[in-house]
């Protein structure tokens, strides 16, 4: 298989580390990266665009040349081949509750996060229309939103309940990705520093 | 079990048109709507914020008590007990595919349909912050996305393929939000007209 895939960007991060987390490499499936430079616009060209015309990394394309998209649909993908360690529940109540997190998570920190970066970041200048005003009110919100994830991470150990899954990934590289938009952990949010500092320590952080 | 509704709100109506779809009523699973009226706060009093602290419908409540959010993961759970008639795929690559077309449509136009809404229309005016300028702009990437899709249908009768899916719940009930924010169909768009009207006249779009 193939990922196409960028070292800065949120979504591909997902990915790697799910794979990291699957321990995948070391099972011997073999996933060639081939990273897609966002910042000097390799998303938009004409190659690209035939493998995703959407212009957006992550994509796996699978060796008979299918191209799945989006990183959530891709890592369960990945994970309805290689179901152990199970990252998205094992049942269907836990799936349930490790998806509504993860799309909790998806709406209401990393879209805005995303909105933050776009609208305030100097990356961003030039490439599209920045309103100020919108980047600092989703930052805003975005602050509030991981202080209300701290509260959660008081009563347990991960994101969405007793073990690592897809949300702590999507957590994870949410909050990381927040840091060029000043979206930084707060020193009063000590069960979110734990959790962070728990899933920092693990090798697929790294990925 | 119980399902939190609201007769306006396009994530609660994906529900009731997804259990329209599967017939669950019809084979005698029972889900007593309980309408929560959002326009008048109710998801923001103390007894719905016990219900679902995020204060937002749907929210699915088992016989023995537990509670389920996220419109999707709903959705996959009722799927998961009742699998046919298969909406969210039959194979991985077939659940790959419609996740990936769904969750596209989320991003690309559900959420910034919100946006375009919740910036525009007098409906918040008071509650929220409004920026019109970023309003515009979402409305503008909305009718774009939408004619990206009238692309996609001509190649294809349903948005992630042949069959129905999930992912046409999305769309439409997304399509039919746009409306108070003057985001509607456009004459010229011949392939996405065919397919709402094919949509519109499923006795599951008036659940």
């Amino acid at each position: 298989m193939k990922l196409y895939d960028n070292d800065f960007a949120p979504s591909p991060r997902r990915v790697r580390m799910f794979i990291a987390e699957k321990g995948l490499e070391a099972r011997g499936v073999r996933i060639t990266r081939v990273p897609v430079d966002i910042a000097a616009h390799e998303t938009q060209v004409a190659a690209f665009l035939e493998v995703n015309p959407l212009g957006e990394v992550p994509v796996l394309e699978l060796d008979d040349g299918t191209r799945l998209q989006e990183s959530l649909a891709i890592c369960r993908y990945l994970e309805s081949l290689h179901p152990e360690p199970c990252l998205f529940g094992a049942t269907p109540l836990a799936r349930a509750r490790i998806e509504a997190m993860t799309l909790g998570l998806m709406f209401r920190i990393y879209v805005p996060t995303t909105q933050a970066f776009r609208h305030t970041h100097r990356f961003w200048q030039g490439r599209v229309t920045q309103i100020a005003e919108y980047g600092a009110l989703t930052r805003e919100q975005v602050l509030a939103e991981w202080q209300r994830i701290d509260g959660l991470l008081a009563a347990r150990p991960f994101v969405a309940g007793d073990s690592f899954s897809f949300a702590d990934i999507v957590a994870f590289t949410t909050l990381e990705f927040g840091k060029p938009s000043g979206i930084r952990l707060q020193p009063t949010q000590q069960h979110l520093s734990r959790w962070y500092a728990a899933i920092a320590a693990r090798p697929s952080s790294k990925a």
